[in-house]
């Protein structure tokens, strides 16, 4: 594809040739001269100096490179749509595959392309557009919106509902059963069955073998556009908000209320029954124990604010001289004590 | 359903109309008029003065409420047989579907249901009343009890045995290659092949993508009535006791041994070859490198006793303070120090 | 099989009886009077006078026994070798089954075995000696090596390279979607397709509901020999080297550099863009935040070295008296100051 094309399709202003022949999309260190890479992040910027890239989409405020120049007030998505003008995932043929199962009472949609094995149970209704890949099962009574994408093995659960241009990654799972059982007073377990639902909201996506699991009554619900990674897990009955991001092995336990825009970095945990603030950002591995304000940056387990945090963990290195700075003091002290013997019958 | 209907059923005393219309179940704040909800935490108890539900289930002690009342000694478990009355999950339809793959040599029970795409590999027994759900695999020769409930993408490996009303959650995994390599000498690692099996004894639930491997030799058991949440990692060679908790994504490292009435809160690690005693309970992301004696509720990475993690924790936020004291402090008794000058010289 | 024939396979000097008839292979507690057994952790030596076993494998400076001893350098590899003269996994038969979806445009190599409802996509490259077990679902166009072995559930995403005697545990995922999101500016997250591929080198395993995800461009790559444990997540455009040791529910944010000979113990974290230098091992659940030099032992979260972190977790013990000795001495500094009233007088 030309250069100037793509200036055209991603809506960037062009320095350089129109004429040069791209032929697909890279890092800015593995990029070759016939591919467009970009830089974002301002502490990469020296990068383009050294890049072999045929062409660089760079913000206005870059500095002038000789390399052919994509201009963007947000290079990043720029970039991430450039991809798609030279990489489309594949799917499955038009249609039902034959050795799918679909059940007559299923309601589906215009243009789908349902893979090998793939299982339909009754009662579901799938919008249009659905592109299921082999070995997905939708279980009876499932209700899903159009566009949606599911890779091979994810599943969702009977009564379940999804909105709109929902992806699921390969092996997620909407509505398992939530981890319920009544002690019966002789420590043993009585399973509590999970009649509750879960709702996905548009936009929303799921990474592979993430968790979401069912509420025991009422629903468990993730709101409108929030991207979850692989491997996480969402406890029964938590409400999650819009827009916000739960990083991989993230683990919420169940009636958490977790807001919008919140960031959750990797294997963060949170305890049940608390409440998240809005933009509230957890660093990896933060064990939240109590409930947070909107905005906070916390850190540890238990958590605390991530500034409070970092002075604590440069003090542990020098806890050890700390702790012979104390005994040190203890000693002197004893000895100036010694040092003052009429005082001591002055008490 | 007439409340009276659902007291008899449950074997709760009535207070209130037995002739209340009641469709469902649901938490203390969503409850409708027609539908019952319950309290158990007496922190909860103020509630019932607020609840909208047409009837509460409530311990004897509880204050007197207008609503309807339905008396039980635990009420969180007359709420889990309510729940029954009006929810029945979906299940295959009975026999083997066209589409599931059934070996000649398999030994089936009575009154099965067997979902689409199910395999069920040579020489396996399955007990009476077994569910599968759709693309459930049983690898050859697993043996299975009675009442055995596997959602779709559970998988039962070759040899591995299962006792009665067992529940697999989807992806659940029993019995998948321990993790084990020796090293050969040039920093290569040579794969063991894993020869034993999987024990899970009745009534254990397994959750969603879980994983117990299977044992080098001899087994990995998990005994009578524990429970295990969702993408739990059980490492080869591990015990664990009867009526155990491990919550969402706990993981036991190889040849650990767990024992009865344990409580493993979320993200809690145990190193291998280690004895945890009865009884013992790990708060969430607890690391636990030691072995631990019964009844022990511990905290922390690497585990200590939970009151003193507890107070560590508050410690922390006054480190900081605490190094600045020891700083003026040392500054404090260096001056103390020169204001004595004439002990110097005896010394 | 007899003893000496035992020793034979496995290379071992035989002190004792040719013609014992050994029947399986067990640990030291448990094997019976027809087994062998093994001592590699000179720790587990003593067990060798207690042991039932018929035959046990040991290092030449092992002490004598009365029991029949094979003498190996390396016992846990010959036990290793012992195990596989005695347990052969189970395979499906060779061909194709029935249900299994193959496309045309696949080329498959000699002697596969390829189970039920497994689904190979179009353009699939797959080697010699092929055994996969059934609902495997390879993408189109991915391109595997020799001798490749996939469990139940495992999948391989479109265009992924996997080279010879690779081998996938239940529900492993090579190549889903990486997590990558470009915030469009009203903080919604708009999706960058994820155009790359991973690519496994000879010799890789991943453990059961494992995944690695596919690069944004380029490739996610590990190298030869290296294992990786259950539930492991490998993020987008990370490499990591050869003969490294992943454990249980290790989670690597993404473009990670682990080096060679690297050991990440259960549970432990890496964050994005660093680099792990060769032969670093890290103990379970370490939060690995900044680059580490080769050769480094660390512990913590986020890291410091193991000693430290050894010293301060003793600390931490010792804390709540330490804070107590603080307040006592800032009394006792007081009261010296009070008896120094001179002093006072002097400033």
């Amino acid at each position: 594809m030309k250069l100037g094309e793509i200036a055209r399709q991603l809506n960037c202003d062009l320095r350089g040739s129109a004429d040069l022949e791209i032929t697909g999309v890279a890092g800015i260190e593995e990029a070759k001269e016939d591919e467009v890479t970009f830089v974002s992040n301002p502490k990469y910027l020296s990068k383009i100096q050294s890049t072999q890239a045929g062409a660089i989409i760079l913000s206005p405020e870059a500095p002038d490179t000789p390399t052919a120049t994509l201009v963007s007030d947000n290079p990043y998505l720029a970039f991430a749509r450039a991809i798609e003008l030279f990489y489309r995932p594949p799917k499955p043929p038009p249609g039902i595959h034959p050795t799918a199962t679909v059940a007559e009472s299923a309601k589906l949609g215009e243009n789908y392309c349902i893979g090998a094995n793939t299982v339909i149970g009754e009662g579901v209704t799938l919008g249009d557009n659905a592109i299921l890949h082999p070995n997905v099962v939708l279980y009876p009574q499932s209700e899903i919106g159009n566009d949606f994408l599911a890779h091979s093995h994810s599943i969702v659960r009977e009564h379940c509902r999804i909105g709109d241009r929902v992806i699921l990654q390969n092996g997620a799972v909407v509505g398992a059963d939530g981890f319920g059982f009544a002690p019966d007073g002789e420590k043993h377990y009585y399973k509590i069955v999970q009649s509750g639902i879960v709702v996905l909201e548009d936009d929303v996506e799921m990474g592979a073998h993430s968790c979401i699991d069912r509420a025991t009554v009422g629903e468990t619900r993730v709101k409108t556009g929030t991207k979850i990674d692989n491997l996480v897990q969402i406890g029964h009955g938590s409400l999650v908000g819009q827009h916000t991001i739960l990083a991989s092995q993230v683990g919420l336990a169940g009636s958490t209320r977790i807001g919008d825009h919140v960031t959750l970095a990797g294997q963060v945990g949170v305890a049940g029954h608390l409440v998240i603030g809005d933009r509230v950002t957890a660093t990896a591995q933060t064990g939240i124990a109590r409930s947070v304000e909107e905005g906070k940056i916390i850190s540890g387990s238990p958590e605390m604010e991530s500034g409070l945090w970092k002075r604590n963990y440069l003090l542990m290195h020098e806890l050890p001289q700390l702790v012979r700075t104390v005994k040190g003091l203890e000693q002197e002290v004893a000895e100036l004590r010694k040092k003052l013997p009429s005082d001591r019958t002055d008490n």
